[in-house]
């Protein structure tokens, strides 16, 4: 017999090692698409508050990818019929899954026609490396878009309790270093279940269930909401909006040619079609594009540009404040008035450095979506239901915040 | 009493938390220049190897600082008189001791004048930086320097079993996943002596050091020297060198105006002299710089710029050999013959695809430096004496290696 | 000047090590009333369950006296008054603090007169101790006792925050391998703060003590209230007990001497005064005491014992049910009738196989205890009132249940 | 279909989870004769040097059966033919390949009759169960002892590179503490390779298999010949020398059943034969059985047993040293006469307090087993030929030291 070579292995400090199972999967990772993944963070700019934070969502990929054949070798074991095509396509799906994301999570979405998000663009990429592979990922988009006869298969891809949230959790958790986050992703696996075509979890596993959900609302506020984070965040699409404005009155700003595209052309969703402008020029994005322009424009001409770019590459963030119910008008128009007087602004600009809004979260929702729990008796019952030892009712309340931002400087 | 609160603190995946000693330090912290160190990744390219090895300088820095200030704690307690300016000191000194470095590792200097390189230029960062600061990193830059009375805390900054090398080791296998390099630090610093005025290992900590050692030559070999990772390096190297050529021809090239200045300037030490442009502008370069004009000039007229430009951001490697002895003369002639036809190339471009060269490493120098080991009888000897387990004398022979690379294709 | 060697350090796969303060810290652990907790496992018989957690009270009082010397150097560092005398007295305070434990935790308490327990039996331990060192635990006994003028050392040995439940958290957690008891014990201790005179944390680590919380719950429900552990335990309490009940009607048991004392005498809390035969006796027994002579009671005369016995070597342990309310009695009583039967036991007997029960659990109790937040203002409030993430009012209502148990057999 | 719920699965620390492959495995499990072995810990009195050291032989054996199945697996993947019984069968001889091994590691042994040892008493065991089990074991025992067709099997059983090695040598670092022993279980297997029926590791493991050599000779030097172990080890040793020549002069000790039966009888290995009364009797023994009897001797009529075993209870063990050559016996005597005389012991009783002997290790024996590495080529080497970065050589010779042992005192 020949002997057969390990395949492609790629290191990960998470689970060890991550093997490539099959020959498409790795044709996906080498193609220029799933490779401009690796210059995605899959955290944005949230490296500004946790240093470690820098991620990205090529390696996120490839570990929901390992965690899919993982779930689907513990379903096997115990009798569920799985075929090798469906196993190949469903790591193809969740390796796919976000394909396009663009840099800084969802802040280029404000260069974009309205409506365009990061999964009507996975869609169209998709559908591109789905015609250049020859069909070859039919059965994959087939699970991805649930359409495919197994609906378990598209759960392990997208649901409360899917993959994709079992990586990004513990990854996530793994390089903030906010240990609160670490969940037993091998517990939650091997307790996994097929019942009626739903997936389940057997009730040996609840606590751990639990945990997961407990896990995701701590990395929420101490994470994902994070007031700094939304902070950057909210800098950062202030900046992008001013480029936009200002570009679409003429001025000439430096851009890399694929952001400049973005920039001073008003792109929706019929550029991205297959073999079209957009998604081509979307295809050669990363966040190096954008966090070099906002570098040089810390030097452009217009102040408010010019202003927030410096903020943004010194680390120099907006204070923000949280609270429970919505910040005072008042307080608000007076915060704005002292702002333009000590920085000079007019009516226009003062909203790029003064202003409010709104962030939620609730960990689970019973109400959209539910986790099944697989009693011994051979029933099936939500979390909710089973869970007595904490009231997991509670976690699933959604939480809100309001948050006002503004400057540092003299008022502190 | 006035309640204190908790400084600064940064979250760590690895020590999991580092706290800022004190003012000057959280300053030097907050400077653009050190913030610089945010975006430039500790490993350059290494990520394309292993994918996780994102981590940065900025991180790093904040790490050695951490174990500097563990070091001098646990020297204090043993009784050795460390006053609270020097420990301040010798957390900015190693704070500061990469602040020269450029984008992806070494690779800028070849745009730079003979005979610069980042310690040349940390140097001038310290200067330009204790000026703005009014002379608060005087006893820092003694320290760094080797020029103040306590020799050991230069030591501690700077020798064979200094922090940032047991930082760096650490902190690079946690993030490449390549467990062989994790080393008990906690162990080392807590075996740490001083004896006449020279850093000492106490011989329980032995075992340590020998697996320090042993730690850090694997990491040579399995990251560091890796030949997927030289071979990144060697093609990034020779995209700078082309468009450094090009720029000379006075070839139209994308790039950020401070990249711009080294690629259209010959920039010598002269320009980097407090307050002059150099400086200015290499402290606004990073590894997005680099990244990102490699990118568009995957799309320049230039058809030797571009082809390495495209093989390097979609990962379409170089291969390369590695072995003993130097490659035979009429061998690569050979190779070089057949790459020059098939990718119609002359004598002159030839050279940017196939290449060879020479790498070495040693563990250990017993020539250049010593680790003090202290026996309970206060005697001091060299570890390659103490060790009686291990041929550390083997670990002291430098490795060399000889590699040839050239691109992938029709010769595979 | 003379070169001060490394004091004792103890290797621990948690903390990497722990150092010993002091000498008189020393020579407590040297003790053979200290040493004896070598031999007494942390969790009884819980390794039945969780083979790895065979833990000791020895590494667990290593443990906290370093969480413990840490937390005084955090509030040491933020301006806090703390005598060098009240950081060796809080040190062996903590190290005390278990040192009455017989062995399988509370088990052996069946065989005392009423009203003895390991915190009587503790208070002896520690009066004896300082006795023979000629009072200089006295400090640590004021503080241990809550009569030292500082409260908050006397908190950071014993409230619902102190570093014995920190450290036997993160260590259960550790042994048995339910990582969902891991809790950031670094992260905890450094936001630990006094306001007039009490422990509080900031409210920067809200989090930690959420989580914190809900680890411990987790960790109740998994392992210590898990339904095989409480099984095993009321085995141990049974076979315990029916060799107390045969010892007293003369029956000759294989025991050491110094379980025969306790087994064939009443001995009462006026055995434990110093130099009294109760507490050298008591300070003789260990883990191997009990096991032994359960493992050859296996082969004794006595159905009843013998069979028990049988059962708990050979882990052929009891079925236990949980449920909310309390046991139907006509069920139960019918049980007992099917064993009667079976195993032809008489009306005394069949209540060492069949019995019923209850455990309790609450995470935290804020009517008996606090944790204090302090927050920004310097207010301090309970943390029931400054976390608005979670419901923690809800993990403060205790969970009760109820339990049946019987042997395995025909009815299964 | 019917739902399969997960198998009975065991925490553990290390690899998570350990799934029990298959009902055989499940009975073995279940048999007194390996529950036994969860009341032997793996490293004998080691704990006294590193207080976590706990771990048993029943964990050990689990965990390496979890190796074996994931090796197996790895190798399956690769397309080598194991039939399910073949797994099944590696699966239950490495699960018993240490059924033998009595309490306290070797020490036991000195009781036996000459030529007994645990490999002699593993395969009475290994006869018995599978008398028992009536030829269940047959393919498992062909396996362990080599006479099955598919030699590799036995190699992952007991070679130089078995899973036996890879758990123990992860797990004891683990338990202990001593990081240095942590290595890369999961890169070593899944770099296995089978060629002409020998196991082989691919030529891109390595560095991981340099580093499991190291990792060995480490843990050989700081755990398994660490001084004070052997010092432990040796005074246990004397305890029960002294045991079994006052039992054979008739001298009445304290001792369980089981363990009086090898003291005061002469057992040989007739008495292991199926069914035999020195079987039945050795698979009651545990550690528990030696520590009592050592605690109760401390206060028998001998003096020497007395004072042996305090030192042993109470942890003052005998100071140790190492050196290269023999010592002289000069010295040696002179030791001797000094502690006869302080002592008031006579000739024969001074060598049970003052003795001296030789220890020995290498990490890896070429002369008497390879490991194979398979190179790119398809070709086989030694390790040591493969490996030019390290000097494995030097890792293969053995290092020998010469102890002396004698009780602390007025002489230190």
């Amino acid at each position: 017999m020949k002997t057969k070579f390990t395949l492609k292995i790629f290191n990960d400090p998470i689970y060890g090692f991550i093997s490539i199972p099959n020959q498409t999967c790795f044709d996906v990772i080498e193609h220029p698409y799933f490779q401009r993944l690796r210059r995605i963070k899959q955290l944005g700019a949230t490296h500004l508050v946790y240093p470690g934070a820098l991620n990205t969502r090529f390696h996120h990929a490839l570990g929901a990818m390992h965690l899919m054949s993982l779930a689907i070798g513990v379903l096997r074991s115990k009798g569920h019929d799985i075929s090798e095509d469906e196993l190949n396509a469903a790591c193809l799906a969740i390796l796919l899954h976000d394909i396009g994301h663009g840099p800084y999570s969802h802040s280029l979405e404000y260069l974009l026609a309205e409506g365009m998000n990061h999964e009507s663009i996975s869609a169209c990429f998709m559908s591109a490396l789905n015609t250049e592979m020859k069909g070859k990922l039919d059965i994959a988009l087939s699970i991805f878009n649930g359409t495919h006869p197994k609906k378990f298969l598209h759960q392990l891809v997208s649901s409360q309790l899917d993959v994709d949230r079992l990586d990004y959790l513990k990854r996530d958790s793994f390089y903030t270093g906010v240990s609160e986050g670490v969940i037993s992703t091998d517990r939650i696996i091997s307790m996994l279940q097929v019942v009626d075509d739903s997936l389940a979890v057997e009730i040996k596993g609840i606590y751990s269930i639990e945990k997961f959900l407990i896990a995701r609302r701590l990395m929420y506020w101490q994470v994902y909401l994070h007031k700094t984070v939304i902070s950057s965040e909210k800098l950062l699409i202030n900046i992008l909006k001013r480029a936009k404005y200002l570009a679409g009155r003429g001025v000439e700003l430096f851009a890399s040619p694929a952001l400049r595209y973005f920039l001073y052309n008003n792109v929706s969703v019929d550029d991205f079609s297959d073999g079209n402008e957009g998604l081509k020029q979307f295809a050669k994005l990363d966040d190096n594009d954008i966090f070099l322009s906002i570098k040089v424009w810390m030097d452009c001409g217009d102040k408010v540009l010019s202003k927030l770019s410096g903020n943004f590459v010194n680390r120099d963030l907006f204070k923000i404040r949280l609270q429970a119910e919505a910040f005072d008008e008042a307080e608000v128009n007076s915060l704005k008035k002292k702002f333009k007087e000590s920085m000079n602004l007019d009516d226009d600009e003062i909203g790029y450095f003064v202003f409010t809004g709104r962030i939620a979260n609730n960990a689970y929702n019973p109400k959209i979506d539910r986790i099944n729990i697989l009693l011994r008796d051979g029933k099936v019952v939500d979390v909710t239901e089973a869970a007595d030892q904490l009231n997991v009712t509670a976690l699933s309340e959604p939480v809100e915040k309001h948050f006002l931002c503004h400057p540092k400087m003299s008022i502190e």
